[in-house]
């Protein structure tokens, strides 16, 4: 019998077929062929992106000159626009906001070849760092109310360049999605019960071990009770707090282990899936939300969003959570780490 | 510079990237190659599906055996099923349901090698005859709260079998999207005038015409303020109505012609896109909405949904819902059809 399961967080419902459940080896995405040529990303090419905003490099190197190891630059074809005044208009009984907001690209490395999973986690660490830092300075511009930092792996998971990379994108509103977890799952949880939802979760996930992929001192990743996607994993922290940048050093280093402890074991048992990676974090520049828990949510894309999903927002699942954990934690004993 | 736009009725943000506008023929889908290979949709193969649950057959045909021109039988994968108790159970902080709902294919046609658009007229009045007859029946089972019409076209559609068809999904909860629509931007706006949104919409775009793409006495089609997909269509009945059971006969012809027209239109400029169409419609066996005005929504399937719009909800579309229209118009005069 299949089961409908609620996400306590966003109230979206998702159909858990398990009578058609797949498991890794049911899910047969053709492997993308990756073509390992040099690109505007790579180390010696600095000079084919838009000027670069913030690298870490070896002291003495000029910007836009190889040396360094993180490298983040302004999206050559942003969705958002960083110059121009925030103008409303409206037409008719319609409205619209001109399209003011920043866009960077952050690449993980100069170097072409090497794919996330098989980063060193120190430059995973510092990666992490670099989502930190650009999320600092882009808040110093109060138009923009949130910032998105995502990652798209494989054609399917929507990236066009395959050299390995992250995007962040600041908004001029809080996106609605946003809003809806804060004034929707979060409150209610925290009105009926004085507790966060997500500090619950983790209670939740670490006693019942089921859905549990691998956790360290800081973090938890788990696949979620109402996990939209085959192999969806969650990763919270721990510790409770809002904002993503209140991240400690020990915390970026155990969120890094984690983080691509996931993106391997997804690889090795879903051979190389497309995937998203999506941070959510407090809005910025707007009253305070103490009761957001940030968390960063992976989403292998093995399966189609199509007419039903679209008219409903209601997800079809067909790897139970349960067995997609498991999937996830064979051959890998789940793994505390000491730091 | 981009715009934001808003959807009045949902509220959902979309990004219209008017600066990397992107026309029809910057679009390359590869075609998908069609089988045309006998399958148990076709004519003749009746046995090799579940046993038939309507169909309009020639007097005399037996169920289950040829006669029929369009066919109603169980989803044999169905997302949800009929038999069994809607049950609820907890697991600490999570709820969920038993999978309760009934999940039926229309088989538009006996004929494999039909394509949606080449349907005659009469043909695609038929099919919409059989989603009333359908949701007139499927909503008797006063389990199913809501009942969801749609179709999927092509691979990047979500469609597993190439025979023309459309597929129907009834719910045991009222879809929160669906109560969004009600209680958000519908709410608002006759809260705000004391009139419908999309009857106001429906007298915006004839009076602009500059996202029109087809109109009839009883429909008008075009492409939404907030388009999230590049060439997404809109068509509305023009008399405000909550349940689209309530089509009248003569409705009935003048959606058939415009669907269709949609249809033909999106695949001549496009050569054949895979696509969604989701039909929106009050709930069911639940407080009455007479304020809802059902519509079809055609959702093409040409751009990537990827981290941005997984973690924001703000949809990226780089066609002007303007420049798809015209192109829609294109070739087409905007017609108007007697009937």
């Amino acid at each position: 019998m299949p089961e409908i399961r609620c996400n306590p967080v966003t109230d979206q419902w998702v159909v858990i077929a398990a009578e058609r459940a797949k498991r890794p080896q049911d899910f047969r995405v053709p492997r993308e062929e990756r073509k390992y040529t040099a690109c505007p990303f790579c180390g010696g090419h600095e000079e084919e992106t838009p000027p670069e905003i913030w690298a870490y490099r070896t002291k003495g190197t000029d910007k836009n000159t190889p040396g360094w190891w993180v490298r983040t630059v302004p999206n050559k074809f942003p969705a958002l626009r960083i110059e121009g005044m925030l103008n409303e208009r409206s037409e008719g009984v319609y409205q619209a906001i001109s399209g003011i907001g920043a866009h960077e690209v952050i690449i993980e490395t100069p170097r072409h070849q090497i794919e996330f999973q098989e980063h060193p986690v120190e430059q995973v660490e510092e990666i992490i760092r670099m989502w930190r830092d650009r999320s600092l300075d882009l808040r110093r511009d109060h138009r923009f109310k949130y910032i998105q930092i995502f990652k798209n792996h494989g054609l399917e998971g929507g990236a066009s360049i395959e050299h390995t990379h992250c995007q962040i994108i600041a908004t001029p509103r809080v996106p609605k999605s946003v809003e809806e977890e804060i004034n929707q799952g979060m409150a209610r949880h925290q009105e009926e019960t004085g507790r966060c939802i997500f500090c619950d979760m983790v209670e939740e996930e670490r006693k019942s071990g089921q859905r549990l992929v691998v956790e360290s001192d800081h973090f938890l990743a788990f696949c979620p009770w109402a996990s939209r996607f085959p192999f969806e994993i969650w990763i919270i922290p721990r510790r409770h707090q809002d904002d993503f940048v209140g991240i400690s050093d020990n915390e970026i280093k155990s969120l890094a282990w984690v983080f691509r402890e996931c993106i391997q074991r997804l690889t090795n048992i879903l051979d190389d899936p497309p995937y998203n990676m999506v941070l959510h974090t407090a809005p910025v520049n707007s009253e305070s939300h103490p009761g957001y828990h940030w968390h960063i949510e992976i989403l292998p894309r093995l399966t189609k969003l199509a007419g039903f999903e679209f008219g409903t927002n209601y997800y079809i699942n067909p790897t139970p959570p349960e067995m997609a954990a498991k999937a996830l934690r064979e051959g890998h004993q789940p793994v505390v780490r000491p730091h």
